[in-house]
């Protein structure tokens, strides 16, 4: 016998349940500490995908109860919308089951897997089935189930069946024995739900600790976010392979239809474009196209211009939002957020957000913290392995002066969050903890990072400019007029203005009025040197209770009550000088009264003898 | 009507296919250079597993033709065993279908994914189905299919069937048309091919890349490695469901038996200690134990002493490839390798071996490189993720001589390999590139490089050590024999010798002889001081042609042919000084020719006045 026919023995189907029984780990379920947070995440994220479609304010109650050493008891439930006697079994204790997966919007749970896989943990570590209860009306009656899955068919074991009384209006509730640990602080159950109510300000999220502790995350706002819309496949992105299945299995009557019928952003005129450029009649049936006319087609989505997807098919979690969670546990000095215009990879739009926080009480000496959402879910595991973090790794920080000794996530008092949004995530695996690497979506993050880094940048440069220049000027005005007061000593003179002096030292922009006497009034110069090696643009106001004669250069004049605003516009390139001369009928003892001069436009740190305000 | 109502109308079961052509990418297929890569990599595994489980010396043979920018075609060919024809179908174009899940021993293969998974991704993006020739025996004919997968129904869709003549002996041929890229360098496939084969030299495998380059990496052993063997699960480690299971489906008769003919490393003995612990006669039928009763079971399988799992089911690559893995690409001035003993995971015997190189013309301010192995197939993807990542990050390296600014990955010119055996590697997803954060593994992957990371310490403080004396010591050779020379200039005395001058600034031992003439023959001294501040034990030797009389310590004789070799063991303290003497009947002339003192057990650093030979 050949060794094949020996070996063929051995091959066989594997059902799916068998195969995640196995490599449970691909579920999240890797350790104890993981296992009740997947669990938790699952049931969680199916309630307020529920609620939300449904129009309902999630209201979610969690329970954990310790039974032993390692073995908890895991309550969740819900004012969702229920679910009906018949489905229950199915969408609990049958893997690769659900109403997201053909579903083209923004949400949640997207594989069919995520609650029966908790089940699957559950029945496997603690020997017991899942119990459900669910009830869809006040006047629906309340059904209780007890489930297994049956691993080598994945079909549902049904245990138990009843109906029960329930004092819920409508929900659904879940019941779950499992090994796992109960721990708080980062990756736990309640850091998990914290950053949940923070981006979902319209749940109620209620949780009781094993040690009793309660902790309620109240709603803040009783408005349900913007339903996102179900959209079609945008073709930027659409694979040949899917096009052709497509092509099959249409009901359009031609090709025409089809293009029009099947995806987004193609209207009549583009589906009249396309044909043309892929060489194919518009009233060609579907099911006639050929390998090679398919991929012309295929072809033709590159290069005719077709509009980016609609985003109304996503749900961003927005600037306010993002500055809540970066400012949850940490006082800092600066935040800037930003959001990209949606893009689309393998036909799906997606959108990112971000955001970058500084300063205040965050260390110093540690890496950046990097906070991790995809559809309004926070990412706690699997960092390394996620495309946020790949994307943080691939910037050179030390143009948005942060250090990065050796590549990789960089080190300073910054925290930066990232949002991605999509119909459809592409996660690294069923646990749904990083993005894979696709890269169009890196390329994106990449771009919303640069965009927060460069303003980062911006705002410590200045910072250090200012503050370097402020050391400099501070060392200048204490020693400088010792010495001015000295040499006047010495000299037996008055103590000489050293203002000047200053302002050429600082590289500074060196304003001085002086008034002399003229007649029966007085005439006043405003002399103004630029010592910088950069041009300056600003104004200057004199805002005085007189009037101005013979004024050059001439001014704009704006009445202020009983004062009048002068305003020069001033333009001082690198040495430049300049003055600025005009006349009033007062004296000379009233003219050295005047106001200090103001200048606009320019920042305080460049200009030395005028009052800075800039609004 | 209900909501639920409504929003049960989108329940919907899943097909297995059908959810990864939405999820290529938790297969390993996110851009098209990685989706080469895994395809490449689930044929050659394959192959290699094929061929080894045959005990056939593996020949494989992979080419990579360009069609168009981002279309390959890839053909893997090999001289294993080939498939049955009715297999064909299954084994290439339908999901979870494989040979190697249910089997608890060590392969590349173990999901039923790999292969079948590349046809998708090739059908998807090329709209071509797969092409397959196999051929069993020299006599058997040839058959060639072509396949697509029917992604909903994750069954196969013969497009041909037919016989070819194949001039091969016997093997599999499969070429697969796709959007990928092909690119040199890390990451590549002609990297992975040669990692792939240094932990194979039992393999030929020959690359044709697209522009016709042909690489071949030739095998350098006619030696197959150990087939592992078939294990039954350990009981360290299994779920209380998966006994429940095992219960309810097992043919033993009682309960004894069960335990002896389930588990590896149950005795007739150990099944009766269980037994008595978990109170449960020996006799009682399997099928009859309880949820209660199997809890007491499964925790007594805890408390019960249970020898380790059996290793002949692994098959590590050991230390020599681990040496070769690490010196691959790089010259190294050190190399540590460890096995540690074998651990258990979820019943599932497994192995860590890991290796640190060090220096050499390897970076200094770059992350330390990390090379990782599973089951003999290098990753090369998601090292983000991977619990050999997370637990070199774990460590910390400064206490073994590498920097690590902020933590993470160390900094330093270091390679580190580890390479994880076991029956069954936690990978975190279908794409097998990264292991899962099993406690147990990371444990004993920690294990591992605190291990090698010591001896890398006490190296690098020796040679800093070393480094230092030699630098101070070459200052001290230079500046005091001029001071010597001169002074002995000045007072018109032969030159000083300095030698216990430069060992008492070393901080060394001080060994010297002086011959005295006494009656006819002549007196031998050698003083020793211990100039250094830690106690030093070594051994002293003259070997000399001549007896000596009277010594004092008596050393140990050796006769050496015509020589003798005086061995005196030698301890001091710091501080310390003593002396040997000896007579010899030779004149003093002859005796200040004796060859120098050896000195063994010390290092050369250490010591001044004599030659040190350590072996």
């Amino acid at each position: 016998m050949a060794i094949a026919e020996e070996l063929a023995k051995k091959q066989k189907a594997i059902s799916i349940a068998e195969f995640f029984e196995k490599n449970r780990q691909i579920l999240g379920f890797d350790s104890v500490p993981r296992s009740l947070l997947t669990s938790v995440k699952e049931a969680v994220d199916n309630s307020l995908d529920a609620c939300e479609e449904s129009g309902i304010l999630p209201d979610i109650f969690i329970k954990i109860e310790s039974k032993s050493r390692n073995l908890l008891t895991l309550i969740v439930e819900d004012n969702g919308p229920g679910i009906v006697k018949e489905q229950i079994p199915k969408v609990f204790a049958k893997l690769l089951y659900g109403s997201r997966f053909h579903s083209m919007k923004q949400s949640r749970g997207q594989q069919g897997i995520g609650i029966s896989a908790a089940v699957l943990y559950s029945q496997l570590t603690s020997g017991r089935p899942a119990k459900i209860v669910s009830k869809i009306d006040k006047d629906a009656p309340a059904h209780y189930f007890e489930l297994l899955i049956n691993t080598q068919t994945n079909e549902p074991e049904i245990l138990k069946d009843k109906v029960i009384d329930w004092d819920r209006l409508r929900g659904t509730h879940i019941e779950l024995e499992m090994e796992a640990s109960y721990f708080k602080g980062r990756q736990s159950v309640s850091g998990y739900l914290k950053d949940t109510a923070i981006v979902n300000p319209h749940a109620r999220i209620t949780l009781i600790e094993p040690d009793n502790n309660k902790i309620i995350f109240e709603r803040v706002t009783d408005k349900l976010p913007v339903q996102p819309k179900e959209i079609l496949p945008h073709p930027h992105g659409i694979e040949l392979g899917t096009l052709m299945k497509m092509l099959r299995y249409t009901e359009s009557k031609n090709i025409s239809d089809f293009l029009c019928e099947s995806f987004s952003r193609i209207g009549a005129q583009t589906a009249k474009e396309i044909c043309k450029k892929s060489g194919i009649e518009p009233d060609v049936k579907p099911k006639k196209i050929a390998l090679d006319e398919a991929k012309r087609l295929h072809e033709a989505f590159r290069t005719v211009k077709i509009q980016a997807p609609p985003t109304d098919c996503l749900s961003p979690i927005t600037e306010e939002l993002i500055r809540k969670g970066l400012e949850k546990e940490h006082t800092v000095d600066f935040i800037e957020t930003t959001t990209r215009p949606a893009g689309v990879h393998n036909g799906h739009p997606f959108q990112v957000e971000a955001g970058i926080a500084y300063g205040g009480n965050l260390s110093k000496e540690n890496k950046v913290d990097i906070l991790r959402f995809a559809n309004r879910v926070p990412l706690l595991y699997q960092q390394g392995a996620c495309a946020v973090t790949h994307a943080v790794e691939n910037i050179k920080w030390r143009n948005y002066s942060l250090d990065q000794p050796g590549g990789g996530i960089p080190i300073g008092p910054a925290i930066i969050l990232v949002h991605v949004a999509s119909t459809h995530i592409p996660f690294t695996s069923e646990s749904k903890e990083a993005i894979a690497d696709v890269p169009e979506i890196i390329e994106e993050i990449e771009l919303a990072l640069k965009d927060v880094g460069r303003r980062l940048n911006l705002y410590l440069s200045r910072q250090d400019n200012l503050l370097r220049r402020r050391e400099k000027e501070e060392i200048i005005l204490k020693i400088l007029p010792r010495i001015a007061k000295k040499v006047g000593e010495i000299l037996e003179k008055p103590t000489p203005d050293i203002t000047p002096v200053v302002a050429k030292i600082m590289g500074n922009v060196f304003i001085q009025r002086s008034v002399k006497k003229n007649g029966k009034g007085c005439e006043v110069e405003i002399k103004l040197k630029n010592h910088g090696d950069a041009v300056h643009h600003f104004s200057l106001h004199e805002t005085i209770p007189h009037d101005i004669r013979s004024p050059s250069p001439e001014p704009k004049k704006i009445p202020l009550g009983k004062q009048n605003d002068y305003l020069w516009k001033v333009s001082l390139k690198p040495g430049e000088q300049k003055a600025i001369i005009y006349r009033l009928d007062i004296g000379i003892e009233e003219a050295s009264k005047l106001p200090q001069i103001v200048a606009e436009g320019i920042e305080e740190e460049h200009i030395t003898g005028a009052k800075v305000v800039n609004v």
